[in-house]
């Protein structure tokens, strides 16, 4: 739950009169996202989300998660639309900080989704992928990739034992062990890299939309698809759910066959994806602010995540069929 | 900022079927509020806010609330319409707690209020009065009036210290004075005893809605403008403006004069409005609770202002001209 920055009220109308939208008829901060300012804007023209960028999202980024989503909606993707301003531009500055209009998504982000959810998100996913071959515009490093994990380690390390016995040497071990084997070669290109349930809106059982693609960057498919094995198919106890793996991989398959190299590495990326959740959030966990907005996400989830990939010997383990 | 209950999917959508509102469209948390859960719910009959009332308000007292809300609407005052389920009840249940669907009201709290919203704000608040004052179906004391202060300052004078040098005896002190001073007898009914600008909505400069009627009880009306003084009329730095007092008072009475009685006993009754405001942030201040998801906000902008109504000599002091 988020809202960071506190927008007045003159200054929200003289920032609306660069667009063409009308004037403001509601302005309510939306308790979802934990990076940025978000409201849900309603204007003469209809409902928006406008967002606010916080420290966390680099202004120099911008520029490639607005291009990606305008390519990825000229492809069909359901997506929020960056809205440009009377001066042909999509970012602008309100508050001192950088700010999009973007457009309002129906939909409902599900709580509790069922294994025919995530056969859509697999679908969805796929989808995404292929419409951002031709998104080369902008270049993003996944800054979170494997190379970003060793300052993770070193930020976290010394109060990582406070969190659970032992996973200093745990997540060392797991991080030196994850450079070894980590493949590289696979197919790629833009991945979305943060679809958790609550960036995916529903309408009934239909999927609708995607959003958030503030961690989007260049990095491999079949990453990403191991990103939403954990986001979707673990279940509240631990347990990975076989069924919503398979619904997952057969829909992204349904869209976009897998590689024989994807499908033997799968197990690493979702196990080297588990890890990098864990670490992100541990060290957000060692480092909450006074008077923070939002309460730290538990690591130990995904540790417990990273240990039952560490267990699979083939994607067969998360549903897929030879 | 609060969203203290998330609602799982299911039981959304079967909350909806005793509604004729037709299916979910959208349903997002709300940055606001810090008493409930607040949803804003885009159904197919339009938008609507949801409200899951969380421990703080006592279940008996919500049909008070709900019933003011229609009889108020139906006296043309704009604030929210409760929304009756197809069995004819307003008050439902969902996750366990009771919970409501109203209307939603166009219009945006003003984060820096100006003179000509204040003048607006006060004859508002006198429409509110007049128009409560045939509503007798249920009664609700203050629970927050002068009896309801020596809990407060006994739950919070072992440590008023640790926040304000000495604040222990001066609110000690300022309780004693005012029960001594008290009035009784002034005119009253239904007040709304929470106008804070998050409760306003306004369109461009013209006022447009009254919400969050949860600590609407029955005291006296010139308590209530007492409350919108303080709440409207200080400026950031602490410092009373008067022009701002001056057009509320004056909006106020273009509505419903004040009696002799109510001017003179004005200054006191905005006096005890600062103490309570004082005392509750107090107790919430030393209070928070592990893990909130609210910042509690500063008991010590209200000892100012308390401070500020004991050296007042008479309402002229506010802006009314005698």
């Amino acid at each position: 739950m988020a809202v960071y920055t506190e927008v007045p009220d003159d200054a929200l109308v003289t920032f609306l009169t660069g667009y063409d939208i009308g004037h403001v008829r509601s302005f309510k901060g939306i308790a979802e996202g934990v990076e940025n300012s978000n409201y849900l804007l309603h204007a003469d023209a209809g409902p928006f989300i406008l967002t606010l960028y916080e420290k966390r999202v680099k202004e120099s980024d911008l520029p490639f998660f607005i291009g990606l989503m305008e390519h990825l909606a000229s492809r069909g993707v359901v997506c929020p639309q960056p809205v440009r301003a009377k001066n042909g531009e999509a970012l602008g500055r309100l508050c001192g900080r950088a700010a999009t209009i973007v457009t309002f998504l129906d939909g409902v982000w599900l709580r509790r989704p069922q294994a025919i959810h995530c056969g859509q998100v697999g679908e969805a996913l796929a989808r995404m992928h292929e419409a951002g071959t031709d998104f080369t515009q902008f270049q993003r490093p996944n800054a979170l990739g494997i190379d970003g994990w060793p300052p993770l380690v070193a930020a976290a390390e010394a109060r990582a034992n406070e969190v659970a016995p032992g996973l200093k040497d745990e997540m060392t071990a797991e991080l030196e062990r994850l450079q070894a084997i980590w493949p590289s070669g696979l197919p790629g290109g833009v991945i979305h890299a943060d679809l958790f349930p609550d960036n995916v809106f529903f309408l009934g059982d239909a999927l609708t939309g995607l959003i958030d693609f503030y961690f989007a960057c260049n990095d491999s498919f079949a990453y990403d698809l191991g990103i939403c094995l954990n986001a979707w198919c673990f279940e509240l106890d631990g347990q990975f759910n076989v069924s919503k793996g398979m619904a997952m991989i057969r829909g992204y398959e349904r869209q976009r066959p897998l590689t024989a190299a994807e499908v033997e590495a799968l197990p690493i990326l979702a196990r080297g994806s588990a890890l990098r959740f864990m670490l992100t959030r541990l060290v957000d966990w060692l480092n909450v602010p006074p008077g923070a907005k939002v309460t730290p996400k538990n690591p130990l989830e995904y540790l417990t995540k990273m240990r039952f990939h560490q267990r699979v010997v083939s994607a067969r383990d998360y549903g897929r069929l030879a």
